[in-house]
């Protein structure tokens, strides 16, 4: 009783005649996006061809056909003029084929002891090492701007808050650097990561390593990477080092959330501490009057698209069985995404924070008067009130001022004295 | 003591000198991705049209102008031919900037008492309804599949597993239908859901309504909706709609994720019970005889692209005032992502069940014989025994057959009656 | 060439000596919460016996020893004197236990047909469908008190916000409803989900049915189910009732996020719309005059919390193979902790919204006339004027006011005519 | 128009008629977790008294007093006779309270110039550097048990899967050490977020630092911190360190979910390579034969939680406004719930790896023959043929053996030759 799916087709399928689901084929290719990594691709090819002519698989001639040839493909992309061709699944095999229209047989070579996932492992860290190393400088443009202004604007003094409720004085640049020192944490954290990533797993073959003597330090090497992987399974399915990346990304992302709630909530009417420049907010289609935050809206909200990409990933990775699974094909447009995003988010955040307008006379202006209430205890600990009694006292000269309707600083000694002798 | 960026620009910025910078216009722009929802944008602006003729704002040929210049910018749309120009930040300013190209002067009325607020709300909703439709027929065809395949290949057993351990034998179409019944559930949340996305929320303006007395019944009804929204700042602020789509698509790939993970044990050269026809499967770039299921983990992995989604929506949800914030407009792209996402895996889901091969005799061949244990225990519960009894004595008989090397079924009665005298 | 486990623990283990890790036992262990389950697994346990008892398993007598050990197992939990006894690893073993002390042997034939599988995922629904209808009463209690305030406190005015800047004047009482009709939204998804919570799985076994003719229809209508489940592996694998249960938690405390966040705004100082009554607000331990939003902000954490527990059971079900996998486990904590956050933060908020004080002067105060910017604009266009070109009029007399150092109502008819001469 | 909740309440509220509902004092309080560092909070106060008697505030007799008083509280708390009073609301709060009842009036000059704050930041810092440490024994155990076996068992051949397919022949030591390498990172993580942990944030006060000279590099050390927080704002607010920590935990268990899932896998009857030890393992309630991999399934099931506890995290986080929001609260559950399940995690993953008995035979007798196509393919390699054309050539090989119903080491040289002339 054989079952079929020929037979069975009839009934319940039938959609398509071939041996081919253009459906199927759309949602296995990933050249869509991995071409992003074209070059990074080349890059790889070029080393693993030298390294296999060392170890006698090609000779010195095929060897230089196959990198004449990768450059001249290097070149397509780079002038944009490279033809992707039905069949081009991916960016490996859109580039072997055109390398082999270019140069015929030696092309047939280069895959030798190589496969997709060593080679996609390879360009992923490269590509992954170049973007780590553009945010930082990116991050560390923002961290700049924030220690600029704070050194440059340390007499202006506003209310801090905790519970968004006033609390004590605090100059505006300690406010800024509260977020240097956050983000020069995600700082350390993305210069930690960045050796995980700049690993070499070529020679690791699709799982089980190269039968080839290939010299894989040398090989590392000449791709710039600082090590090479240590376990073959491990280094064509491991994928902490993208992971690592995607949490990095949102950290960094959670705390600009946090920086941009608070300066959101310091543009609007009711707390009018600064004014963002034009180039950073926008208007409304309706109401004529508004001037609305955008860029920090957006870089509040980039915070849940990153973690959402994180997390989707990590969601990904969850149970599944070691090596590689075509699962892990999700990892490239994360890293693209989230790439792309913090870009954004990174230089979005340095142009607001550097462009926007502190108002120091309404921050001035709202430092009322109770928030000296911690003040007025610790005059009384200095007499020798034990704090938890002085707190107390205070709070009694706060609802004395709020029954006379005036500030603490408007209480006579008098008054004050009738809730403690101490005062003076 | 004046704070000006302009003067502090010098010092800490100077990235760009006019009033725009280029990165956030970008960071800003929807159009890149909006632009999807053009057919849905026009759609609710000749609706929109009409009913602020009825409310006497824009005379009847000013009316029929508007529609007409509308009808032809979605032929632009539908050509392909429609050009964005600098300035088209979304698909609403880019269609009214053509329409004023096209028409003039009347185009300047089409957006009186409307925002973007309510309008994108419109778009977003028109756009998603049709999608719930397209998916919930791609999710009726999988289901079909699997109840058409549960009936013809009825007669087939296998060994029903928990803990991935043989546990009992059943049948092949039941393990089938088990799909079905959970998909079945998954489609009756789509049809829960569709009436709340098929709510009509323009004339809700930016946050306060409509002031012009257009009649929002007629106008919903123009557009299909079957209701109205009623409270306009829930209209615009509201994305609970988005969130449970984003939901119920995580919750049907992750069921569709358990089909995946079954299969792709069923069709281990350990298991051999499956075979995926040619078009859902694909070869090794290194070693020749592999034939791997990437049909299925990509289904697999897409459950936890498609729940990074939804957290990440609801992540940018979470805290966010009420009304609209530009937060929002993470929406789209996760909508976008999400439909086109399931699109593929559905479709590819139906294509791989149609077509897959079973084999009969390798399912019966696995139905080893200690999976009997518990009919053993059963027989001796008919004979009077209570189960956990039973249980204990069918236990001892499967440790007996492993002592001797052979099946519960070669014991003879004898040594059944050592274990109990009730065997008979 | 053996590897037995027994020879190289001397190497790296011998952790433990006996057949039983004690860290392992209490990793498995799920007494520690399943026994909020207590009752309802003795209410399925009695409708079970009851069903055996028509199937011919059991004597009447038997079912009725069974019962009355039940009643008296219920009533010491009830009572809070059942003792845990070491092997008691959830509340199934543990209730089956105590009742085989209670009444010796028939004890012993309770468990015929079923499975722990089947059994837990009966007594989860039965719980399950006890706590929702909990938590829809604690909604609509929360719903009621809006719409009350909103009926009563309707001639409040306040500034209605986008992007958190003032837009246009809308009434308190809108503001109110807008929660009420998301609120009203997620009541609908619970009586929605109601019906998938309340169906039978008890019958299926441990994954292929009960092969003793029990009466399934009468045993559910016993339980107080609507239904009965379709599918036995469906039934024992399936916990997208639980999944449902978790998301819709997440949406409704998403919801209370915004109305939270809204809150905590409209109680600080600049905003000064709202103050809390003491009940729902704390001091600081060191500003004495600090009084903060804590329930606020507790209910606005709280979303994160939950769908943390719903993102966690969501990758927990993620690429798991059908029917009961161990991982399942983690479906009841999840489930309680949720049930537990949402009956604390419905209360509250409930409690905070029917306590707090709302000032209606400071809302009318902040009614700052450009937020009258739009009314301008309507005004033009109800001469005639196209909106897009009224906008830009209105938005120019905004302009002007600020140059003045006015408001727009203070300008003149004059100077409006500068601007149009369509003022009058 | 005072809108005065007092009136209101009859209508719509009620519900309580105190100062308190005490559903908000249990939503409120922490003290119900917040005890597990009880001893740290201590140690942080005694630390504290240290630093003011040193900057004068309270004299050598109260110092010694309150130190005195303290150890007596963290005995009790030792002893479990610590006991709890109503208004114990976190853990700072009840130490205080019972020191005071324990010393008297000195007890209150302990809080001088601290808040809750920065007490808390510090007792969380104390406690999860002490987590970190334990936790960091636990994984050296687990990659020494896997370092271990590799060593002992490096003889075992296997079969290599990808996309669980077999590929190649591997040793099993090279897949127990590709764990090995992937938890070595995890450890490299763990390194390196431990001294961010380890930093004292005391003296920050509530937000804006300590007005009275206290040292804080030596109270610093006196706690064993490595350095001192740099912004006091940061220092309250930031939470960083656990969300660190919980990603951490995060990518650790996701690793174990894998390791889970390949041994799983590898228990299965249709696998067959290795077996639990019975402490790790569990029967079935209704099937005598089964032996379920429990201990794997939990570890495969906690990756979800301990993910979800990490996502429900940096929800919180978003968009919090700076410095200390009650909504921080959720930091505690969350990294108390990981700890203990890394606990138990690593440990089981420990016991489960160290006792379970692999079998060399089944792995060896897995090594099917088609797994040579890429030797083959090698073999032709070596031949001077290009690998593109040697791995179609294989391919035929592999065809050809099908075809004729055998494997490729029974084709004959003449078999070969019908493929490709190079054969010899």
């Amino acid at each position: 009783m054989a079952s079929e799916a020929s037979k069975e087709t009839k009934l319940w399928g039938g959609r398509f005649t071939g041996a081919t689901d253009p459906i199927m084929e759309k949602f296995n290719a990933s050249i869509g996006y991995d071409q992003r990594m074209a070059q990074a691709d080349i890059e790889g090819s070029k080393a693993y061809v030298k390294a296999i002519q060392r170890a006698g698989l090609v000779t010195a001639e095929e060897r230089d056909a196959i990198v004449a040839g990768l450059t001249a493909v290097a070149a397509e992309w780079e002038a944009g003029s490279f033809l992707l061709k039905p069949g081009d699944e991916d960016i490996h095999t859109a580039n072997e084929r055109r390398l082999k229209e270019l140069i015929g047989a030696p092309a047939g070579k280069l895959h030798t002891g190589r496969s997709r996932n060593d080679q996609a492992a390879t360009d992923t860290r490269i590509w992954l090492r170049g973007g780590v190393r553009t945010l930082r400088g990116h991050l560390y443009d923002l961290i700049k701007v924030l220690v600029l202004r704070a050194e440059q604007e340390i007499d202006i003094l506003m209310p801090g808050y905790t519970h968004m409720q006033r609390a004590q004085p605090i100059r505006w640049s300690h406010w800024l650097l509260s977020y240097a020192w956050a983000l020069s944490r995600d700082m350390q954290r993305l210069d930690e990561l960045a050796p995980r990533v700049n690993v070499c797993p070529l020679g690791s073959g699709a799982l089980a390593g190269n039968p080839f003597n290939v010299d894989r330090e040398m090989l590392a090497a000449d791709l710039g990477f600082a090590t090479i992987s240590g376990n073959s399974l491990d280094a064509t399915g491991g994928r902490d080092f993208v992971a690592e990346f995607l949490f990095w990304a949102t950290m960094t992302a959670t705390h600009l959330s946090k920086l941009a709630e608070d300066l959101i909530l310091y543009c609007t009417k009711e707390f009018s501490y600064v004014t963002l420049s034009d180039a950073y907010s926008t208007g409304s289609s309706l109401m004529p009057q508004k001037k609305n935050a955008d860029s920090l809206e957006l870089i509040r909200g980039k915070a849940g698209r990153v973690f959402g990409t994180c997390a989707g990933f990590m969601m990904v990775l969850k149970g599944l069985p070691s090596t590689y699974n075509k699962d892990l094909q999700e990892d490239k447009e994360a890293m693209f995404d989230v790439y792309d995003t913090m870009t954004g988010v990174l230089q979005v955040a340095t142009g607001t924070l550097s462009t926007l307008t502190v108002h120091p006379e309404a921050c001035t202006a709202a430092l009322s008067s109770d928030m000296l209430a911690t003040d007025l205890a610790y005059y009384l600990v200095r007499k020798g009130i034990p704090f938890r009694e002085a707190h107390g006292l205070s709070g009694g000269a706060v609802a004395l001022a709020e029954q006379k309707g005036c500030t603490i600083q408007d209480l006579s000694v008098q008054d004050l004295k009738t809730i403690s002798t101490t005062f003076e």
